[in-house]
């Protein structure tokens, strides 16, 4: 090894320090993605520096929906005038807003709890926004909130909980459907899954209940 | 999705676009990348971003070796007295000292070619610096030199070709032992390995020839 540290620069070995703080990323993948941006032309090192450093210095959180906002300002989401301002999903985290904007299956609008109740880990209730939550729900004039949060104890708790809550204002509560993942045989899955599936299984034939929600979600598009 | 792009921040949006520019990394990774990092404190994205700018900026190559070196002047390894400076090792990139580095079973300096003979790509000998290796050869009063490329035709290749270019010299010339690698069972390693591994095979008995080499090679320490 080099004498002033572990490589024969110390810059690279801070940079790469640094990328090991990554989640997930160790000494081969940091040392992979220091000499690749080494390796790029000087304009492309200077976009990757001032878009992280922006990204780090600006972004906020929005302060309508708690999810992620540049400059600490009303997000794109929120501020969008093409989305249905009637409908609220409500997830526990930035990444699940991420994951259902990218399945490009709701066009309504957001609300980030920023955790899940959890007794295990000390976070009740009261650590949650749900007064702001409410406020939102009655101010924005809410037509239906959809409780999106993952098929676990928390995830539960915390649907349990706020359909509580909720209940009074009147508005329709719902849940994304569970059961068998899509491109996973019966086999597959694991028993509480099926069992879940099989306890809220749709009836298929012409002029069903699918068939009713499937034109009912037509109307409201 | 947001209207002003993938995201409800654009900041956010474009340094997922720069993490997934690193080799490897996907959209999944890069948001997880930007996110942890989001959530560390103000000093941690302070020093992240500030130690891969000094990097981007600052690393240049080392004047003696090729290899990594901070504002480029001689690397710490070329500038190290407590290394062996009788032994070259030849590698054909950056990456191969960091390899040979982390082994810890070599005290010598390094030479880094920048890539290897490959006429398939076009390189041929005439864009390695093959010159300059000989008159750092003769200029330092090396004793041996490890030509220490990859197992391949590029590398069998280049290291035939600098054999003969160095040979005059009249330096040793030597090459990382090729054979089954630690922790690899007979069945799984390559008939080229193996042929390779029986056509090179060493005595173990003792006064052997191996016993010989551990004992010179623990003088030479």
């Amino acid at each position: 090894m080099g004498d002033n540290g572990e490589y024969s620069s110390q810059f690279f070995g801070e940079a790469v320090a640094e990328f090991m703080r990554l989640p997930g990323v160790g000494r081969k993948s940091a040392q992979r993605y220091a000499l690749h941006m080494l390796g790029r032309p000087i304009e492309e090192r200077k976009r990757f520096i001032a878009a992280i450093q922006r990204f780090l210095e600006e972004v906020q959180h929005c302060p309508e929906c708690h999810g992620l906002s540049d400059d600490g300002g009303v997000c794109s989401i929120c501020a969008s005038r093409s989305r249905d301002r009637a409908i609220l999903c409500v997830v526990a985290d930035t990444r699940d807003v991420m994951a259902i904007e990218h399945s490009q299956s709701y066009r309504g609008l957001y609300y980030v709890m920023g955790g899940l109740i959890d007794p295990m880990q000390g976070i009740g209730p009261s650590q949650l926004p749900i007064d702001q939550l409410l406020s939102t729900i009655v101010g924005k004039g809410i037509r239906e909130v959809i409780l999106a949060f993952g098929a676990t104890m928390e995830g539960d708790t915390t649907q349990f909980y706020l359909q509580r809550c909720i209940a009074p204002t009147g508005v329709t509560i719902s849940q994304p459907a569970r059961g068998v993942s899509l491109g996973e045989n019966l086999e597959q899955a694991d028993g509480m899954t099926l069992g879940t599936a099989f306890a809220q299984r749709v009836v298929i034939n012409p002029g069903s209940t699918v068939e009713r929600n499937v034109k009912k979600a037509d109307q409201t598009r």
